[in-house]
This record gives C-alpha cells, structure tokens and sequence, in this order.
C-alpha cells in the first residue's frame, strides 16, 4: 500500500506528459447532431460558405436616408426629406433613394439603393409627404452591412465548441442544420468488493451501491461522450484484467473506478503496467483528492485508461479535472476542462495547505462564493455546489477579503 | 408603432406580476428520466427511504481503534494497539475491537463493534502483531456515521432541481434509478415576411432564415422542456391566429418571436388581447434589449403566451430572462433562471445608462469578465459569451475597479 503512489505528479504536468506521450489528437467517432439539441462537441471547425447578412438591413424601425442629407440635423434645425416609399419586407426593394428622399423601412428590412444609414422613428416626425429628421446619423448607422456577421471563409464553430443554445441561431443563420461533432465511447469498470449495483434493492450487510459508474456516466454523457457500462469486476487481477481487455476492445477509453482493497488497487496498477507502450504513465497525482489516480496509454491502437478514486467524491474530482481535460486533448490535442474559472474575493477564509493542489466545493450566494466543505455528507455537497474552489500547490488558506479561483460548473 | 409599449414594466415585477396573476404553480408534464440522464427538471422533492451509508464506514485506509487508547499519541510516545485482524471489504465483519486492540481496515469497510476511529496508515507502524499508533484520533475520526450521508426522511432532490452528474451519484446511493421530472411543451411560431425556413438552401432575395425558432428550441430543450415548432406565420391577423389557435391546443406555453413589421406587432398583441382572461398582462419590459416583450396568460385552461421580440439578439435576451424564468414560476411557483449570478471587480469600464436594465455578453479571460458588446456580430457574441453582464436600472457604467453582476450561463 505504501509504494501504490510513490513520486505525485502535478496535475497539469501529468495532462500535457500524457497529451505529449500519446500524441494526442487522436481521432474520436464522428457523429452528426441537429443543431437544435444541447449535447456533442464540434469536432472540427465549421467554416462559412456564404455571407451573412446577403444585403445590407436596418437593424431600427426608421427612414433610410442618405447621411449627408442628415448632417446637422437637430430639434431646433430639422432636416426636411422626400418620404420616396416603403421597402417592402421579405422581398428586394424596388425604390432606391436620391439625396433628399428617404424610405420608411422596418428593422431587417433591406437598405436601398442611394441610403448609407438609417434615422430611427423617435427622432423623426411624419409630415405627410415630408419627414422631419430631428438627429444626425452617422453613415452605416442603425444598419448592419452584408457579410457583416459572418462572411464566406469565416469560422462558425472552433474545434471543440460545444453545441447548445449559443450555437443553434448561429448556425440557423448559416443554413446549417447538422454540425458533425466527435465522440468518444468511455467504458466504465467498477471494483470493489463492497460494491453492489446501483438497481439492487435490499443491500446484502456490507455493501453499498456502486455511486461511481452513475455518476460517470452522467458526467460524460454530459460532456457529448457515449458511455458503456461494464458493472462489478471482483477482487481478482485475472477478473478485472478480463474486464479491461473487453473494454478495450469495444471502447476508446476506459475509466476504472477504484476497488479500496489493497489487493485490488494492486490488480490495477499491475494490469496498467502490463498494457501495450508506453503503458503506465502517471502514478498518482499531486492533488487532494484524487491523489490515487492512475493514467495509463497505449499508442499503438490507440487506447487511454484511467484509474480512478474509489471515494465518490476523490472519484469526481479525478474525472473532472483529469479524465474530462484529457479526452478533450485526446480530441483537440490540448487538456481543456469544461469549467468556467473566475476569480473572486472571498467572504470567509477558505483553508487550505500549501504543496498539493486542492479542491473544496463552492456554492454562491448572494453572488458571493462560500466554501462548503466536504464532511459528513459528500452526496449532498456535490448536489448543492455550483462550483469548485481551486487552491493552487502555491496557496495555503485564501483568508477573508482575498482573491480565489473558482471554477463553476 | 408609437404606443405598441406605452408602459415599460420593470422585469422582476413582471415576473412576479404574472406569476401573482396566473397562480403559478401549475402542472406540467411528469417525465420519468433515468438519473444518469442529463436533462429534466425535478418538478416534486424526493425523499430518502433509507439511510445512508447503512453502517458506520472507513474514510481512510488505516486501523479502527478506540479513539481513548490513542490520546497523546505521538511519533515521539506512540501507542502500541493489538492487531486484532483485518475487516473484509462486503461483508459484515465477524471480529470486535477491545481496548488495546486494533484492526486493519480499508477505505469504505465497516467500523467494527467497539471502535469509534480510524488511524490513518501513514500515522503508523506495523511491527508485526503490534500496531504502532504516532497520532491522537479524536471520535469518530476518519469515519462516516450510518446515515450521515442521508437519513430516512432527508430531503435527496429539491423540486425544481436539475439532474446531472451532480445529482446522478446521490440518487445511485439511494438506490433511485429514473427521477420524475417535470416538463412543458413549448410552440414556438415564428413571424415575419422576411423569415424563410431555416432549411432554406437558396435565399430568396431579402429573406433571411429563421435564427429565433432554432436558439429557442436549443434553450428550451437544454432546460428539460419539449418543443413543437409551427413554422413561420403569413403576416396577416388570421394566418397567425389561427397559428396560435393551434400551437394553444397542443401546448402548455406558446412563444411567438415577433415579426418586424407594425402591422405583425399590432396583429400580436391583438391576439394576446383577445385571450380569455386574464389576457394580456405585460406589455414591454424596461430592459435593454428585449424591450418589446409581451406576456399573456388564461387562467380557466392554463396557458401562458408570449411574444418576443424578432432580433436575434433582443429575442435572445428576453427568452433567457423572461420566458424561461416563467416557465420554472409555472412548475415552481418562483421565478427562477437558470444562470450563475457572480459579483466580480471589472478591469474594464461596462458601459450602461440609468433607467433601464441592460444585458451585455461577457467573456471571462483569465479568470476576468470583459464586457462583449453586439456591435456587428450578434451570432458571435452569443457564441463567444460565458454570460452577461447585469447592469441594474440604478447601474450607470460600471467604472474599472468596482463590482459588477454577471450571470454565467
């Protein structure tokens, strides 16, 4: 037991030394997704075949005019124009506009010829035939040019972007109605010999019900990944290295979450050793928890296993700062997590030492981040946490009125 | 056009006004939703009908002792415990502990008869049949008592809640596989002469696909909902009548995103006037953008009706704060959205105008939040933002150096 994690890497180190051995990016299983739904992440850019808006509009309820003719325009000094006609909406206009005239247009609607801006209607009033122009407008003012959101050429979608509701009106925009985004299939081993399966009723005296696997698989199922579920490996290196072949063979990844038997960590490690090279390449991170994660890699066909935590809460950790940041550079060829890392002051200390890195769950209130400590109750912490305090190796306790890193989900 | 918002209505008091008026919570759509799912909503409390974990367990790797034998213990005066055997990991274990005596015990094992601690691993020396202690344990220490993490009756999901990997480990412990979510079914019409369906290869000219369709379908199905889609309404009072006929029948909440032109706005809010009571009951919201937002409701069949505004942007902002926020007041009965509010220092002035409350996209870049402004580009703003900024109606520009409110996504 003593020797299962002998040097701890930082965990930065361990993602971009492993990114770096198997020479990530691989290739994950391309699968199309409408754009309307809310999982997958985009594979590869997407670039725009055509621009966007087609015609200069009015982004106001106004006149097209001519800017010039504007100039100087004031409450006490309008300017006088020509009201030449309205442009039609949905169709192009068949009126263009000389100095001196202008054209009721509606926002969207498509910029005549001769116009280079629009007057919005609160700075106008309808003389009949005549409209008063009560402001000056700059040329392009109140109008959105063609191309101007996108043009031919330009990027829609970064690799690695994932699709939700940020995505879909863009995309819309562009006339996409599928994007084709990468996927990987992560299979789920789960070990221990006090672990029973989730859907078991009555619990034999001893056993408790494997959290792991659920908790996995709503993460990367979350994260646009595909999961398979290979229940219980008994305490047994042969079991287990049963398990891991099968796995291999039908998955891209594979995610052992920890037996907390001495033997059975052993198991894992001894069957990580013994994979194809480069094998084992990370034994324990310096990190709290998560320290006993293992991370594993064969470049031959392609494979990544990760042993994982047994303890629910040092398992989440592992798959979220570790697990999830590598299959993104197994896709995208750099470690990225899917938080969201902001930096505020702190209302109370939060504790912390210094030499490892640390995790604490964050919950905001009031727009403040508060730490909630996991004590008693690791499944209520996560349901309740909106985010994770980060202290860096370098940081012992953040004290009141000091900066922290969170990283929200 | 003038008088189509005559009375701006803050936007929490619509919010409030409407769920007031409606006697929100109604009921919507109960969905059994597997827990390691990713979506849905819970619309009732679960409570826990058992405790958890069963017994009291190890959090550590160490040796269950009875916590008096250890006092004082140190590297320099340790404590030479018996060792009494080993707790096998899934079963219950046979031996008891006496005073003086000790047992190897493994993270997650039960506590046996007679400890109260655990010593950790790494506080000791095995020599054999003794057991060398070289640190004080309080009570209870490195250990979790039987229904610490839940008891019967402990409150396991609050209505409302959301399920994912968060919530997915809690309900696997429970023994809980598929949670009841609550659902609505959302219409969403589209209006306008210039909107063409976003499946439109060709545009014709002056048309532009339809955006609003898409990014609300993309919200409301990443916030658990169901969404039927009619289309595009002809700009006539009868054709969008009879769309919104249709979309009631079919659905709890309709959401027309409106036309540009004046007479599609007068269409609309006739409509929503001429609904059985209590109609229409906002009509504009002082905010920035999203002014143009109506909200309608009937009480006797409940339904809720809103129209929004029709650019991208401003019907963007309005579904994001005001639409959704009313959909979890009718299953909730409070209004309630879906972002993360954080108060945070700017490095950069945010720029805003007293009198209304503005939205601006916000990017985070080191941890920082830089305002975004939708200049040229709405698509990319949207797509590039982790959230908004929050300017209140009290907040002029927020100056370099002092807190804003931003809401992430």
């Amino acid at each position: 037991m003593a020797g299962f994690v002998e040097a701890l890497t930082p965990r930065e180190t361990a993602l971009d030394h492993v990114s770096a051995v198997l020479r990530f990016p691989w290739k994950g299983e391309e699968v199309p997704v409408p754009v309307e739904s809310c999982s997958g992440r985009i594979s590869r850019p997407l670039i725009a075949d055509e621009n966007f808006p087609p015609f200069p509009r009015s982004t106001r309820d106004g006149y097209a005019v001519v800017s010039a003719d504007c100039l100087g325009a004031a409450p006490g000094s309008p300017a006088y124009l020509t009201l030449a006609g309205e442009i039609p909406m949905g169709s192009a206009p068949s009126l263009s506009i000389r100095r001196g005239e202008c054209a009721l247009i509606h926002t969207g609607g498509i910029l005549p010829d001769g116009a280079d801006a629009v007057v919005m209607v609160e700075d106008t009033e309808n003389a009949g035939n005549w409209i008063e122009v009560k402001k000056a407008v700059q040329r392009a003012e109140n109008t959105v040019q063609a191309g101007e959101e996108f043009s031919v050429g330009d990027t829609l979608l970064k690799a690695g972007q994932k699709l939700d509701f940020r995505t879909a009106g863009l995309l819309a925009m562009a006339g996409v109605r599928e994007a084709a985004t990468a996927r990987l299939t992560v299979g789920i081993i789960s070990t221990g010999d006090e672990i029973a399966p989730p859907e078991t009723v009555t619990l034999p005296a001893g056993k408790v019900r494997d959290v792991n696997a659920s908790m996995l698989s709503a993460l990367l199922i979350g994260e646009g990944h595909s999961v398979r579920n290979y229940g219980i490996a008994e305490d047994t290196r042969d079991a287990l290295a049963a398990f891991v072949r099968e796995a291999l063979r039908e998955c891209d990844v594979v995610a052992i979450s920890g037996g907390s038997s001495v033997s059975m960590r052993d198991h894992c490690s001894s069957i990580l050793e013994d994979l194809p090279p480069p094998g084992l390449l990370v034994r324990g991170i310096l990190m709290s928890p998560g320290k006993p994660t293992l991370i594993a890699g064969t470049e031959d066909n392609r494979k990544l296993v990760l042993g994982l935590p047994g303890h629910p809460f040092s398992c989440f950790i592992s798959a979220y700062t570790v697990l999830i940041p590598l299959l993104n550079a197994l896709l995208l060829g750099k470690p990225a997590g899917p938080w969201k890392r902001v930096l505020v002051p702190v209302q109370e200390p939060v504790f912390g030492h210094t030499g490892i890195e640390e995790f604490i769950p964050c919950v905001l209130r009031n727009g403040r981040a508060f730490p909630f400590p996991v004590k008693s109750s690791f499944s209520k912490a996560l349901a309740e946490a909106d985010g994770l305090f980060r202290l860096s190796a370098s940081h012992e306790t953040i004290r009141q009125g000091e900066e922290a890193e969170i990283w929200l989900w």
